[in-house]
Formats: C-alpha cells, sequence, structure tokens
C-alpha cells in the first residue's frame, strides 16, 4: 500500500513554491485546496498580539466552511496594523480568484519575522504560481509541508486510517515549529501554538468537528513547550471534504476522535523532537496530582525549567532541579507524598533520595526519548507535557540571527 | 573614610572558611554572629519544596530574636527527610554553642547540590574552625562573603550610611546567587529567592523590622529572574543590632527603609549581572499597564522568554519577540495603545513598527545594561523587573556540570 499523506483524502489538492519571501532558495508559499467547500474548524494563539492572518482567519473560519488555506512562510505579518490586514485579505482574495470560491472561504497563515510588511508583489506572484501547481501526489503534499516551514529542521506530518461503518477514512496532516513554541491552556476562546493542517475525507458537521479539534489539541499541540514563548500566529486549521464515511453516531465520533488525536500527538511530538537546538524529547508525565490542573502547572513548569532542560542536555540525572521545580509549580505539591522515576528508575521517594547507579542512568538518559513520571500521591490529576533539552545549539540559533 | 562593609555596623563578627563541602579548596562554610540577641527578621522561599534549614530557619527567627547566622555552600541539604532536619538543628546548636546563645537564636542556610545529606564531620570541624576565627575587620566580611557562593563568579555586597536625629546610621549586606534564580510573588508568607543576610546597627522593633524587609524584597530579591527557577533554599535575613540610633518615628522609618530598599536593589542588580552564564543586565520597566498585577506579569514574561533573553546576547532588536511574550502574559495588553522603546529608542507604536536604524541600535545593545521601557498606555501600573541575556555559557554551566 502506498504511503498516506496529506493528500491520501479524497478531494484536495495542494502546492508549495519558492516565491522570494525567504532570502534562501526555499519554498515559502503554499497552498491547500479543497475541491469543494469543506467543513472546518480551526483554533488560534491566545496570545493578545495576533498577526493579521489570524485575525482574518479567525473571522472566515466562524462559519464552519473553508475551501482552501494560503501560507506564507518568512514573514508572519504581525505587528503590522491595518496594512497587514489588508494583505492578509489580499491573499485571501488572490487565492479565491484562482480556486473559484468566495474570499471568506480562504484562510491565511503566516509565520516569519514579525513587524515587517508583507512583500506582497512577491506573494502576488507565489499564490499564482502555486495555484498554477496544485496537484494531489505525495510530492505535491511534501511541497506544501516544505513551504511552511521557517527554522525546522525537517518535515513534519502524519497520517491514519480507520473504519467507520465498513468504510476506510483517512486522516493526515503536516506541521511546522520548531522555536516560539509555548502553547497556553486557557480553555476558551480556542488556542494553539504553530502552524498545523489536518485533511479528512469523513462528513462530519462543522460544530463537532471544532469541539473535537480543540479536545484533540489540548492533549497534543497544547502540551507542547520548547521555549514557553506563545506565538502571534499560532494555528491549526482541521477540513474534511465528506468524499468518505459520515460522522454523527456516538461510536464513530469516538473513532473518529482517536483517530484525530493519534494525529495530533504525532505531529506535536514531531514539533518537540526538531526543537530549536533539541537532540532529544522529554516526555513528562505527572500522575495523581490533586487536580489536572496542579498536574498540568507541574508538567509545564518543570518541562520550561532551562535547568531541567540542561540537565537533560548533559544527560545528568540532577532530580533536584525536576522536584524543586514541581515545588514551586503548584502549591498542593507535596514531596513528602511523591516519587519521581527518571527513563523508569526511581531517584525520590517521600521526601528523600533513593539511592541509584548514576552512571548507569546517565548512559540511559543519553537517548531520543526520556521519560520523566512524577506521581504526586495526593489526587487523580494527570497531565503530559512534551518538550526538549536546551542546547547551545539554540542560543546559536536565535541569538546569532539577526533581524 | 575607609569603605563600609558587612561588618562596619557595630555589634557584627564573621569569619568563613574551608571546611571541604565543596571540592574545590574554596571557602564554605561562614559564621555571621552578633554581639548580643537582635532584632531580626527573615524571608523564605515560597517552593513547597524547602530545605531543611529553611523549615529550621523559619522556625527560629520566628519570635524576631537572632543572635548568629550559619552558613554552608555546596550542599543545599534540601530533600534530604528528618536526616537533613537533625543536621540542620545540629548546626544551630554547635553554633549556639561556640557563641554562647541559645539554639532557637541561629539561623541556618544551606546552598548547593540538592539531594545529598551534609557531611557533618567536615560541617562540625568547620563551625568550630569558624568561630575560632570571628572577627570584625573588613577582611571577615569577605571571607563570609566568600564562603556563601555557588556559581557565583565573584563577591556580591552593598553598604551605606543614613542619619536618624543627627545619629549616623549603617547598613550591609553580602548576598549569592547566579543560577536558580526565580523569584516568586506571592504576597504571603514571605518569600524571597537567593541567599542574602543584611547588618544594620539600628535599634527596631521585629515586627517593623519584618514589615520592611518584605517591603524592600519585593521591589529588589523578588524582581530579578535569572532562569525563573526558584529555589528550595532561598533566604534573606536582617539582623539589627541596636547600637545605633532607634527607629520608631515615621520620618526615620521612612529614611531606614530608603537605605534598605537601596542595599536590597544593589544586590539584586549584582545577582542579575552575576547570573549564570550573563554578559550583560536587562532591566525591564513596564510602565502605564491596566494595574501593577499587569506590569509585573509582562515584566516577567519579558524576562522569562529565552527567545528574548537570546536576542539580547546577540545585541539583536528583535522587537517582535518583546510584543508578543507582553501579549501572552496579560490578558489586559493592547498591543495597539503601547510603546516599545529599546535602550530609549522607540521601535513598536500603536501596533505598528518605527522604523530606526538596527545596525546602530544594535551598537547600543552591546552594553552591559540595556533598557526595555514598555509604555502600555492603558493603566497606570508600573512594574521594574531584571534579568540577563542567555548565552552558550549558561549551557555549560548547567549542562556539563554534573551530579
Amino acid at each position: 500500500m502506498a504511503e498516506l499523506h496529506l493528500l491520501s483524502p479524497g478531494g484536495f489538492t495542494a502546492a508549495g513554491i519558492h516565491a522570494g519571501v525567504k532570502s534562501t532558495r526555499k519554498p515559502d508559499v503554499g497552498l491547500l485546496v479543497a475541491d469543494a467547500a469543506c467543513s472546518a474548524a480551526a483554533v488560534f494563539t491566545t496570545n493578545r498580539v495576533v498577526a493579521a492572518p489570524v485575525i482574518v482567519g479567525r473571522d472566515h473560519v466562524a462559519a464552519g466552511r473553508l475551501r482552501a488555506i494560503v501560507v506564507n512562510s518568512g514573514n508572519a505579518n504581525a505587528c503590522t496594523g491595518a496594512q497587514g490586514r489588508k494583505d492578509a485579505l489580499t491573499m485571501c482574495r488572490q487565492t479565491a480568484a484562482a480556486v473559484g470560491c468566495e474570499v471568506g472561504e480562504v484562510l491565511p497563515s503566516s509565520t516569519g519575522i514579525i513587524g515587517h510588511l508583507l512583500p506582497m508583489t512577491k506573494i502576488t506572484a507565489g499564490i499564482a504560481a502555486a495555484a498554477a501547481k496544485l496537484g494531489n501526489s505525495h510530492e505535491h503534499a511534501l511541497a506544501f509541508a516544505d513551504a511552511i516551514m521557517t527554522t525546522d529542521t525537517r518535515r513534519k506530518s502524519a497520517a491514519g486510517a480507520f473504519t467507520i461503518a465498513r468504510s476506510k477514512a483517512i486522516i493526515a496532516g503536516v506541521c511546522k515549529g520548531s522555536g516560539m513554541i509555548g502553547p497556553r491552556l486557557a480553555a476558551t476562546p480556542p488556542h494553539a501554538t504553530m502552524l498545523a493542517y489536518i485533511t479528512t475525507d469523513v462528513a462530519i458537521a462543522p460544530s463537532l468537528l471544532r469541539r473535537l479539534l480543540a479536545d484533540a489539541t489540548d492533549a497534543s499541540f497544547n502540551a507542547v513547550t520548547v521555549d514557553d514563548h506563545c506565538s502571534t500566529n499560532d494555528t491549526v486549521c482541521l477540513m474534511a471534504s465528506g468524499h468518505g464515511p459520515v460522522i454523527r453516531a456516538k461510536k464513530d465520533i469516538a473513532t473518529f476522535a482517536s483517530a484525530l488525536g493519534e494525529i495530533c500527538r504525532s505531529l506535536a511530538w514531531q514539533i518537540a523532537a526538531d526543537g530549536e537546538g533539541a537532540t532529544k524529547v522529554v516526555q513528562i508525565d505527572v500522575r495523581n496530582a490533586q487536580a489536572e490542573a496542579d498536574a498540568r502547572a507541574i508538567a509545564r513548569g518543570i518541562a520550561n525549567s532551562p535547568l531541567v532542560k540542561c540537565a537533560m542536555h548533559g544527560n545528568d540525572p540532577n532530580w533536584g532541579r525536576i522536584v524543586s521545580a514541581a515545588g514551586y509549580s503548584a502549591t498542593s505539591f507535596d514531596p513528602d507524598r511523591s516519587v519521581l522515576r527518571l527513563q523508569g528508575t526511581p531517584v525520590f521517594r517521600h521526601g528523600r533520595p533513593v539511592p541509584f547507579n548514576a552512571a548507569a542512568l546517565s548512559k540511559r538518559l543519553a537517548s531520543d526519548r526520556v521519560l520523566v513520571d512524577l506521581d504526586c500521591g495526593n489526587g487523580s490529576g494527570c497531565a503530559t507535557v512534551y518538550t526538549c533539552d536546551l542546547s547551545r545549539e539554540y542560543i546559536r540559533i536565535n541569538a546569532d540571527y539577526h533581524t
């Protein structure tokens, strides 16, 4: 069987081209187009400073119908005032003209440097060039995935098939994100932390799609932090073409939600793995906290501590940094009831160190996947957060880079 | 006039010696002793994971009287259970025996690695050796300041004189702190973020001293963040010998509070300047926010963003990172009413970029003091936070270091 990809669900085409927004020769304008108007849902950043395309996109997706997504990388179109909003609308208008739909059926996205007006001559030519290249092959999916990348070192995609009432359905997604990754867990308005686009062929009502996307986002994109810096442009958008089976029955909703959750978690993991300067993913499982909110706060506190992230980079089982981070992250945390395990090895239990072979554990921390497991022992709240280590390479990327 | 130092206020002696807690030959046990019981106040970490000496110290200082402070560096005596508390009490008992006071009049402090029992044979010998060396010269003050350091690259001290009803009074302090610096701004219980010891010769009631210390801490130690990692051992302790003028009248209280505030701010600045890997202090002034709490949240959000800290390290006027950090730090933040200045140069105003000479501004960011000034334009809340840049050296210190 051929490998599944973003355009495997029936009813979608895509393209990615180099328009010259980036100073490199890499692709920087992408289109993802549905053959007909789709049921659609999206979640956006909760930052109070929102980029122009987010303002426009929130408005356009509100009706639950989309026909196309137009993205540029290399420039965020954020902090660009009225001209920025005009430019985001122009991107939609050109896309609508090229694919033959309403302006309000196009969702725009931008990612890159903040505070610069879009080079609209290049963008305009880029959208036309991309529209002329639309197709539904794997190569087209890859070109779109490449066009949305910024400091990413690799493409991120996930796809899966599932069965609804004996009919096969497909869900697939691509995303970008490496730095400025720090989701905020506020429940409303919808929220997210990077760019991700998900396609599926199921037929589903927009209101249901919106709810399922918000739930899936909370346990995936909102559980990733690279630098805890919530961006101005974060967008996750899901389009359902309706070519496949109908999702309405409770059981089918559960099946679809599970498939969607898996795609989102896979994409989120890939963002952590490609975090700026990352050499490993650190998964932080906090269990049995007083409440779920406590578990989340503790997991995020550990994940965002530069001291913890540096220790992970150095394969150092310096568990004191982890326990102290838990201690300032939730007032309910009680060290005397807690047990901390690194890669399965208990290192701290009920207020005291557990003797362990430091050299052996350090060797096992030298892995591309590290599991930090903290049992708080005073409730049933659980949370998982994905992060990465903090390396010199992060400093190189973010200090040597110049605006 | 001779330079003022920790032992300039009448009634104090100190010592610092190498006891072998640290693997280097540097001093690691210090004593600060008052000739007679002092009016005293202290503030401690709000971390839920508190080191044994903090548990013991909170108890001992509660009555507002202290005679001595005993400190070791190289080992935090944190996460060490009942034995740790016993060891902290033993440190107090030995100090009390050596200087001739009650056990409850001694405040213990420890700083260093978490999760290891104190080497009590070395500590015991160290306290005896330090007690035999007590003196009130500048050299004694320096030896004590050296004995409390860990990853600090330099000693931190401040001193000043002021006049109360025509009598001269002195206030002086030393502190340590370089990494694991991230105060929490909760109002109660009292709180702080590193080790600092302050002496003064005024006569003042413990309850008043406590209130003034809490206020001074909020605007100084609690306004510093290096890595936002609130430690298990943070302690600020102030002893007033009573050799000098009495602080009781409203006017005199204001004079003393001002002198105390100045010492605390100087020490706090020195911590930011000696932050792990730091090459500069970044002062973040947030003005005219909706409320003081919003101003604090915005200032801390900016100060703790690794992207902002890396930009500062690279002398990069990448103001989008600053504005976006403000945007996720307080829901009241309105970019359309805000003005951001870097080193006095406006770079963002009312939702849009302000053109500026990037090369010239970058040159002025290459300073050991950078001022980020954000006028939020929608209230009267103000806050100042001190931080430092994020460099490869931070990674070296914290990733290459092994427990």
